[in-house]
């Protein structure tokens, strides 16, 4: 479960970006995320997830010319650094926190359980936004797909569950989704959680999922939605590794910019206006 | 529009294979197939799609081991051989067509509206079973997939469609699902033709569509079946070329052997006691 708001508060925008998001031109998706942080954000980056040194700068440089950010990064690289009292300060006072790319189980594995993880749940529930991109993305929702095969339809086993961040119970996500060839993937995750809203998010494309469980799509692909409300059969539990899988009566929406989804009533909205 | 069954007769099976069906193990699908057709029965293989000088021999060569078969190959390279008085007698007797796999552009634009295909369409019509692999299945709608890109999600002119053979009006079909990635390629096919259920069919995997219009999965991949019944937003016709699409509320259903869908009440069935 999320962590639950204290009084009078709302929970902030969680927005997964699917990878790849454009950093040299319009650079859309990172300005809108910046906006919803407020002005002259102060932003914490967490690269936990990259294996590459320059990760968090690349960051930091980047919301240092779109917003004139003051950013921080807080490169927590095991497990006993994540109760940092310096980092945990820093976390406690910012205004937003972006969690970049690279391996996803290295990053829930090493902030999974500890004080970070819990000051992000909580400032998310009192109304800071999380953005993160690839890995950064995977890792929000309350079961993550860790790892898997690529191919257009599900087989067992062909999608692994790990514990997330849990900053909603009622998605998850998938990255790189028409890049890497996910569908099968997608449709896997979605026979072992049949209760959340599956997003498969192409690259350059962002879900922002609003405190009212809105979901608007941002950027230049789509963003696919797998909703198992309605599924009637699934062979999952008798299936063995790698055998094919039935599944049947699942809903499918594929939005691009400006799409919109409501996770509650779980019916995609008109576009506003533009 | 299919072609009228005469008085007294219902329409025969039609059978789109995904491609790659085996050949050499329990050859269940091409067992089926012939079965269907009768005992020792007259198959015309059509190999007009292939580019190899010896794939209409392929076939002979398994129908006669599985089945005892009497086949006969009719290899039309041209439209003006599609009037050939003793290729249209065989077509008239035979108990059972299968059309090979190739380009299915090729197979379309040779014997598309000349008598060969009205033969098809007619005797089909009148109870006889047509099956075909690849393009051979990819050409049995009224509306075909002639060409497309590969990819998860869907884009403005991701697919080509052409006329094809108009066996059903009821489905479109796409082979080599998984293997070659063609969820965006069916879900773009769909928002040009979003009247039909469109099949995406796994390699080794066969729909078996029944005059009863309920279709059986048989095989080692799945069919997954696009319902655009209740479709409500769709972004084709604004759509430039390379555009992302959007299109909402579509039924989805991932069904492996054994797994049947009807294609009149649109839902899928429970499988038949094993």
């Amino acid at each position: 479960m999320p962590a639950i708001s204290s009084p009078g508060k709302t929970r902030g925008f969680i927005v997964p970006i699917g990878g790849a998001e454009d950093r040299s031109g319009g650079r859309l998706i990172l300005r809108r995320f910046l906006r919803l942080c407020g002005h002259n954000p102060s932003i914490a980056i967490i690269p936990t997830a990259s294996r590459k040194e320059d990760t968090g700068k690349l960051y930091q440089d980047l919301f240092r010319d779109l917003s004139s950010a003051n950013s921080e990064v807080l490169n927590f690289t095991d497990r006993d650094q994540c109760d940092s009292p310096a980092s945990l300060d820093f976390l406690e006072r910012c205004d937003g926190v972006f969690i970049t790319g690279g391996n996803q189980l290295r990053l829930s594995t090493t902030i999974g359980g500890t004080p970070v993880a819990k000051m992000l749940r909580r400032r998310n529930a009192d109304g800071m936004p999380i953005g993160g991109t690839s890995a950064g993305a995977a890792i929000m929702p309350e079961h993550m797909i860790a790892s898997g095969d690529e191919g257009a339809t599900p087989r067992a086993r062909m999608a692994q569950l790990a514990p997330g961040l849990g900053l909603s119970n009622k998605i998850m996500v998938d990255q790189h989704f028409r890049q890497r060839d996910r569908m099968g993937r997608l449709l896997s995750a979605i026979a072992l959680n049949p209760f959340a809203v599956a997003l498969g998010i192409d690259e350059d494309t962002a879900a922002f999922i609003g405190p009212d469980n809105i979901v608007e799509v941002v950027g230049s692909g789509t963003v696919t939605f797998i909703d198992p409300f309605d599924m009637r059969q699934s062979s999952v539990a008798e299936a063995e590794d790698g055998d094919v899988l039935q599944l049947t009566n699942l809903h499918l929406h594929v939005l691009k910019h400006g799409g919109r989804f409501n996770l509650d009533t779980r019916q995609p909205l008109p576009e506003l206006g533009v």
